[in-house]
């Protein structure tokens, strides 16, 4: 006899709607629940810049599953419904509809997806008077109502400033910039996509944003000025360790610095925060409190090399992770690897990018050895081949492939090639002998895949 | 103390010219000498048809590596000079100059790069009055001569006839199509590229080619008919089993029926010939003969997964067993993979293909579970995403990853990392875990390549 599965799930974005779709798919006799504070079923959250843009039509092409889509997968979907309480002893949940009305609802498994917040820096004047809701024309680039104002900013303002130079400030900067908006970043770090693309491979691409973009790297904004009717001027940037204060004109600005994974039900559940803030997940994206699963932003697993905790931000971890909930929550066994790999890419500028493995920062307390070669798609003789540049990252100890870096064409399906050899965590010597596709059209004879890796390989035993 | 390598090289191909390349790069005082019948250096074989078309501009655009460039890199190269006998317990090799002369030349080393001729299917009248010359206007593709002679024919000629359905076949049809001729193909099996593709995949393939050009399954081409002038005028075209014969008006036919080792030189030195009737060689790219080594479109080696003896006749793999050679022959130390993974692309009508791991022929005495998906290259609600199909192949023993195919965007990268799961010998419940990267503009949350596994994954637990 099996007993009955009555699961609930907090937030409909990615991890949570792939939770309960999975748990269905599991035991087609479970229950499953959603509550959702905001008025929308699963939606792309990293499709925002482009519905911005206009490359998505409209913006609510964003909505991936529909309520309609929910209902014929039997799944209860309550919009507009925020929890308000989890009493993980009785395995009761409240939440509150819009009308005011409460749900009161048992469980047996809990799946928390309650995502993030956008982290705010600290900037003079960001707030309306006396509230913490930003100012007009000041955005954060999260939700749809997000996406909705910020597109009809763009269309009355000309100059967008943004506040941080990360995948989702680039991808805004590219997207408003196409859009025709005179655009300027501000980053605070000495490198833009620092989580992402070590510093030796992000520069190229920098110089290459200067001819479209204004950029100020090193760089604060500090305080945003208004006109007499409270309208957004300009905001104040400060070079680090520099006195200088310059001011930006700009009728939208646009804060992607980030951000803070919601945790609040979830501390108050009982289930433990790491160090990343976030609520820490096992393999099973189990949280340390029983019959509770926690996936997406709101939660920190372990990067698959150094084992060291990581703030889950990516959409892609996100589906895995409710993946994994949904069908441990619905009596299944569904372990996730030991880590996440982190691999990720975007295109701006026309530039593709991909990455996989820890990022510089994250690495630091591991001895590697690195390797770069700058190749093309297509033999040197076929024209049309596009330039590629990729680095490899090698664990001096082991000699195992622990991470790659790409710039340029197929980025990211090349760094999934290295995304499968850390998941095999395959010897560099190994993974350099890899018999790549080739056609004149499509690739050289030895793909700068393998090339990169033999550099690697040849700097690994000079160094080990 | 090093003792000195002499190192003698028959064949400047890819994996001649290879091999030479890395002689010198593991013992850089390591005499180097390459022997070449024709009179061109390295060029691209597989780039032939695309010079044909002119998308490459000239066809000497095929020539990889100059004269010049061998004579900087300080390797003899000598052309128009063909070997002409080997003593290999001597070790001493004689070669006959265009102009007559005879050169003797003692080698430590001897790497044997001789390629294969193409094979003629048994067609009445395809040669030139009592000898072994083909009538003009017929044509095989292995050669800058070839090219040459093809390019010329399809200047005046306006259809064009093509024996065989395989890679050479199909990228030779496309081109022919491009430059304007009415292209008909007649391939003697039920199925297009049957070394690469299963039946299942490659049959929506020849759906979208029949819209541009005749084909002729299941059909030997089995006489040339001539004008009075003995000018090429029709093929006779039979269709398998039935006894209607066809005749097809042609200025100008392609016969590109596979390859046939060249091993004579092999074989007087005493190289064990392999099953598939190519020169068996290891790991090391050596044959069975001491310090004689083998590489490219001459040699067999075995598959990595099967460990049955398979044909080389992919540029890729010549260029890898070149490098093993090369430096082995130098005295470092180069271990090939146990086995050729035969990863391989194209692309032709605007259809990329890719393909990794043994062919359905080869793969006959293993059981497997195979999984085939359709998929797109971007979220659904990303405009301008691409259709990919997918098939993986898990062997139902050990339930590791063996194979994958794919028809569509990206199919050759998306094939690579098929080729390195079988590479380290991935379990598909790993596999399918794969974190791939994702972007709105660039790919799915969750890529075909890992949906596809996925499928393959379930099929394998139901059936194992």
């Amino acid at each position: 006899m099996v007993e009955k599965h009555d699961i609930v799930i907090v937030g409909c974005g990615a991890g949570g709607a792939t939770a309960a779709q999975f748990a269905k798919k599991t035991d087609r006799k479970a229950q499953v629940t959603i509550f959702e504070s905001s008025p929308f079923p699963q939606y792309s959250k990293c499709g925002i810049p482009y519905a911005i843009s206009g490359e998505i039509p409209k913006i609510m092409d964003l909505i991936e599953f529909s309520e309609e889509w929910f209902k014929k997968a039997r799944i209860d979907l309550f919009l507009n419904t925020t929890v308000t309480d989890i009493n993980s002893e009785k395995k009761i949940i409240t939440a509150k509809k819009k009308d005011g009305s409460i749900i009161k609802k048992q469980y047996n498994a809990l799946i928390l997806a309650t995502g993030a917040n956008p982290s705010l820096p600290p900037i003079k004047n960001v707030y309306k008077d006396n509230s913490k809701k930003l100012k007009n024309n000041i955005f954060t680039v999260r939700t749809i109502p997000d996406a909705k104002k910020i597109s009809a900013s763009a269309e009355s303002g000309r100059k967008a400033t943004i506040v941080g130079a990360g995948l989702i400030g680039l991808e805004m900067a590219d997207n408003l910039h196409k859009k025709g908006l005179k655009v300027t970043i501000v980053e605070a770090l000495p490198a833009i996509l620092a989580n992402i693309l070590d510093d030796d491979m992000s520069k190229p691409i920098l110089e290459t944003i200067k001819e479209s973009v204004s950029v100020h790297m090193n760089t604060f904004a500090t305080e945003i000025k208004t006109d007499k009717d409270g309208k957004i001027n300009t905001v104040a940037i400060n070079k680090k360790d520099e006195d200088d204060q310059q001011e930006i004109p700009t009728d939208l600005l646009i804060i992607a610095a980030g951000i803070k994974p919601e945790t609040s039900l979830a501390e108050q559940a009982g289930c433990k925060i790491g160090s990343t803030k976030a609520i820490q997940v096992n393999e099973q994206s189990r949280t340390s409190k029983k019959d509770i699963y926690a996936v997406g932003d709101c939660t920190e697993y372990v990067d698959f090399v150094t084992g060291l905790p990581i703030p889950i931000g990516l959409g892609s971890i996100a589906v895995r992770q409710g993946i994994a909930a949904g069908v441990n929550a619905a009596g299944g066994t569904y372990n996730l690897p030991k880590g996440v790999l982190q691999t990720a890419t975007s295109e701006f500028f026309s530039i593709e990018i991909g990455s996989v493995g820890p990022s510089l920062q994250t690495r630091n307390d591991i001895e590697t050895v690195t390797a770069k070669y700058k190749g093309l798609s297509k033999p040197e003789y076929f024209p049309g081949g596009k330039p590629i540049t990729m680095k490899a990252i090698v664990d001096l100890k082991t000699g195992n492939v622990i991470g790659a870096q790409a710039v340029g064409e197929n980025a990211a399906q090349r760094v999934n090639t290295y995304a499968t050899a850390i998941l095999s965590e395959l010897h560099i010597d190994t993974f350099k002998k890899l018999e790549t596709a080739y056609a004149p059209p499509i690739a050289p004879t030895l793909d700068v895949v393998t090339l990169v890796a033999d550099v690697a390989s040849l700097k690994w035993h000079r160094k080990k």
